[in-house]
């Protein structure tokens, strides 16, 4: 569903529904959730909503035609669906303008799968095909369908047409599983490759609908197969999900039949009914959902049992909206992405997010501007300042390296363990011993320096997130020292062309020169580059990024705790040891 | 975006583009990918796709009317928007039907926030609307109107018809960024409370910007605000997306600048152009998602910033469909669920994906009908196989403890450390101690026996799981133990009824009693909503999904190996002592 290809492009040829639950912009809705991109040809406007169809104002055919033509000679769908289609004329200019773009001595397209959805009556009642069509339907449009989704009622009407091609049958009437069965079986003579028999419309206890199945397998040596509700079988999920099993077997069932002509097979998928009234476009959304999964490259079958599902759900997520039979809930397959995709003009959306979050608590800046730096910047820090921040930093750094030894110990890949194992050598082996070295601090003095709360929480905190939580968390946490650090050398860097950051005399050019020189750099946008892909690869819910950003955030606030450490230092209190290196 | 209430309603009126790049195909995939119920009014069919406008077929201006009266009257809009609206004539009756939904002496309701795109011409050069009738937009329909949203070239023409109400005026021509920030105020008067004239079309370098928005800055008095992209400002982002500052200078950009007549200020949008062809129904969609915004409550400043980030996303994600100019990504907001969304039908929608998961490889039926468990139910297990499942029983329930221990530490949450802490409690007090009183097994046998590798493999997964994963990873680990245990129990009840199990005189029938029994069941039941919770707070991304499926795959495998460890035992290499008992 997300793999990095295109979406297949799908075309729907319906009725226009302005209140938005049915016909195309029902279709439109189910291919944009099932992430297809959407085609439409409009055969009629209709004037409705959720109780009644007001009005309806029939497009010319020779329109209808124009827009199929204009569409597919520019946009191949991978697959078609067809819903209310209004008049016999109008199925003509379809069948005609089909079989010309598709069968034409100079089209070498083959007709891709094709769902006609033998719209008749509105569920609110209304005719939105006249029975005089319903021969066109038959002759013309049937014969090229990969599969008709009728419901009972339309089962019913088709069988009664359908007694044109094979004289003196009597009307028929669908009341049963068995029934429905015979019935897809036989509307398949009208030359489509499949027939699903809808049985919304006709609730059944699992009684009725084992017997039903039961009684209809087998009678013309078909293969039959069943396909229960997912919970099926599993006696812990029956329990957890509330219902006793008496009561569920007084639920109300529907069953869908699907007959394979070639195959010679039924599939009968089984759901438990959901009573609700918002079922206002629900064949519509059905076939428009069949489309898209047999334009994706899936079988009848499995098209037509994910479909059944989608349909489902959104009649089970369904809200209500009107005063009549409101919409399904075409929305419910689909959650909004709180973090953009990456682009070319966006290519780091979690990292500016995250740094965009925690600019509005005002603590990014305290942090990259923070006094400490600024100070240093100008050359004018007190030297006693930063030898407790070198030696404080040192601390710091036992820790850091323990943090990406742990990332080596979370993950199970071995090209990562040797990743963080290199990242945590480097930091123990080198880690700022040449500014020790300068500003004469000895070993000894970092042994006898006791690490400060403010050093302890900072790296502690790094070291229980990365406990806690998973790999992410961890490199989440790790990673604000090291952008914060990036972002500190290049303004540093920036400072010095302004002329507001002094070099050459600047006791601290080293480290300015180390935080913003190539190699650091290249350690940090690998740094950002890794976050930004896991993101990618695994897009988190809000409530997922929250936690990150809190992360961030928390981070923030104690690396300034970690410098503010070294500014208020009562520089009286240092021992004179300090001031003699 | 993903609150808990109902989406709010957004109505389109507006023509159709049957090639689903511009129009009410592109307004009702905006509002979708914006989590947003889609309402659309048709003012016009075109038959277009991205090469040209090949046809149009007006509407009946009463027809328009209608579908507003049905649509509005049934489901109120929380916000709208108008495109094509094709003559005069269906003006004056969108106005009309307008005015007598919400201005008339009956209606008690307001006229929601109305986006009005003044579309004139199509993106291929197609005229939309006849000049003709620019008079009746101007004159009836923008008054109305929350803000306009015209390009460059519309925001020249109707600097030329508003020229009508004030006399004197020349053909204008707007070039740079100061005459946009002019125009937009000149066209507030044309009586809508906001102007937003676009720059799509006038890309400008950074300097041209800068120089543009100082000139027109403060000129009248106004507040000027400038949104600049979300990575300005941030060095190392800017390095890290791999442009230097040079090249960042070189970059092509587009203003769009928003003109607010009460409050007299002015928001300058700046953006990166993105080189590409996919522009058509660029306008649809920006109308289309400030409308969105307006309808949850977005001022217009930030609705219009949202609006724009969304469009110039959808621009930048696209991917060539079609000959011409082809249609934006509206999709890139969204993700498709790889989980269902709980239902009342299907309420455990994430115990059922990985139960059905492991079904698929076999696993699941291996593990809840294991051989031993069937021997067990018929009371024909070998004693020394229980006994011997007992002892590293033992050795495992006090690993499981520990997991709930370390779930007790991962959290921060007091009322979950009080949880998990109390599992820990109950599991290292009283598990199977009293099997071990019946079967006579004594402490010192216990510790005299050493844990087996399918023991320690078993428990030691949960535990690493537990470690290098976050607490759901743990929770899972620790669930399929919980849960198939549940399942076994209710299997063997299940038998029982059927007389396929023994109770009376089976050795094991207080095993059977227990893990069927309503104690356990119900702490069963609670692992498998807390799962649940979890999931549908923090939907899982795909390869997240496909990470927890690993998990369970890999504990039943366990599992079935924990019981496998019984089974394989050679029962004449066992010490009589065992026997004795």
């Amino acid at each position: 569903m997300t793999s990095a290809a295109h979406p297949p492009s799908i075309l729907t040829i319906a009725g226009s529904d302005p209140s938005g639950g049915a016909g195309i912009q029902a279709d439109l809705k189910t291919f944009t959730s099932l992430s297809a991109y959407g085609l439409s040809v409009i055969t009629a406007l209709t004037s409705q909503n959720t109780v009644a169809v007001k009005g309806v104002h029939t497009v010319p055919p020779e329109f209808v035609a124009q827009q199929i033509q204009d569409v597919i000679s520019d946009i191949p769908p991978a697959a078609l669906k067809t819903g209310m289609l209004a008049s016999a004329e109008i199925i003509l200019s379809i069948t005609t303008a089909l079989q010309s773009l598709y069968s034409s001595p100079t089209s070498s397209l083959a007709l891709p799968p094709l769902v006609i959805d033998p719209v008749t009556i509105s569920t609110s009642g209304h005719t939105l095909l006249p029975e005089s069509a319903v021969a066109a339907l038959i002759n013309h449009l049937i014969p090229l369908g990969t599969v008709i989704t009728p419901n009972i009622w339309e089962t019913e009407l088709l069988l009664r047409r359908g007694a044109a091609v094979e004289s003196g049958k009597e009307e028929r009437k669908v009341t049963n599983v068995t029934e429905m069965m015979a019935a897809a079986k036989e509307l398949a003579q009208l030359g489509c490759k499949g027939v699903l028999v809808k049985g919304g419309h006709l609730p059944l206890k699992l009684e009725a609908v084992r017997e039903g199945l039961a009684n209809a397998g087998g009678k013309g040596g078909e293969e039959v197969e069943i396909v229960w509700p997912k919970d099926d079988g599993v006696s812990i999920l029956k329990l957890a999900s509330g219902l006793t099993e008496e009561e569920h077997l007084d639920l109300n069932y529907v069953v869908d039949v699907l007959y394979e002509a070639e195959k010679g097979r039924f599939t009968a998928i089984v759901g438990k009914v959901i009573e609700t009234s918002s079922t206002h476009g629900t064949g519509c959304t059905l076939s428009a959902a069949m489309a898209v999964f047999l334009g994706r490259g899936l079988n009848l079958r499995d098209a037509t049992v994910e479909a059944t599902r989608y349909v489902h759900n959104a009649i089970a997520t369904s809200y209500p909206l009107g005063a009549g039979n409101g919409p399904l809930n075409h929305l419910h397959t689909i959650t909004y992405r709180p973090l953009p995709t990456p682009t070319p003009a966006d290519s780091l959306p979690f990292c500016t997010h995250i740094i965009n979050e925690v600019k509005k608590t005002g603590l990014w800046e305290a942090y990259i501007h923070h006094p400490f730096v600024v100070e240093l910047g100008k050359g004018t820090l007190d030297r006693r300042r930063f030898e407790h921040y070198i030696k404080q930093d040192w601390h710091y750094l036992r820790h850091y390296a323990r943090a990406h030894s742990l990332a080596a110990f979370k993950t199970t890949d071995f090209d990562q363990i040797v990743g963080f194992s290199e990242i945590s050598l480097h930091i123990a082996r080198e880690s700022q011993m040449h500014y020790c070295e300068t500003f004469g601090i000895s070993k000894e003095d970092l042994l006898a320096t006791p690490e400060t709360p403010s050093t302890s929480a900072y790296a502690l905190y790094i070291l229980d997130v990365g406990q806690r939580g998973d790999l992410l968390d961890l490199l989440l946490a790790v990673a604000s020292c090291c952008l914060g650090y990036g972002e500190v050398g290049m303004k540093l860097a920036e400072g010095y062309k302004k002329g507001e950051v002094k070099m050459e005399g600047n006791l601290y050019k080293k480290w300015i020169e180390d935080y913003s020189g190539p190699e650091y750099l290249v350690a940090v946008t690998n740094s950002i580059k890794n976050l930004e892909k896991r993101l990618a690869a695994a897009p988190p819910s809000a409530q997922r990024l929250q936690e990150l950003v809190k992360i961030w955030e928390e981070c923030t606030r104690l690396e300034i705790g970690f410098w503010n450490g070294a500014m208020d230092l009562e520089l009286e209190d240092l021992p004179e040891a300090a001031m003699k290196a």
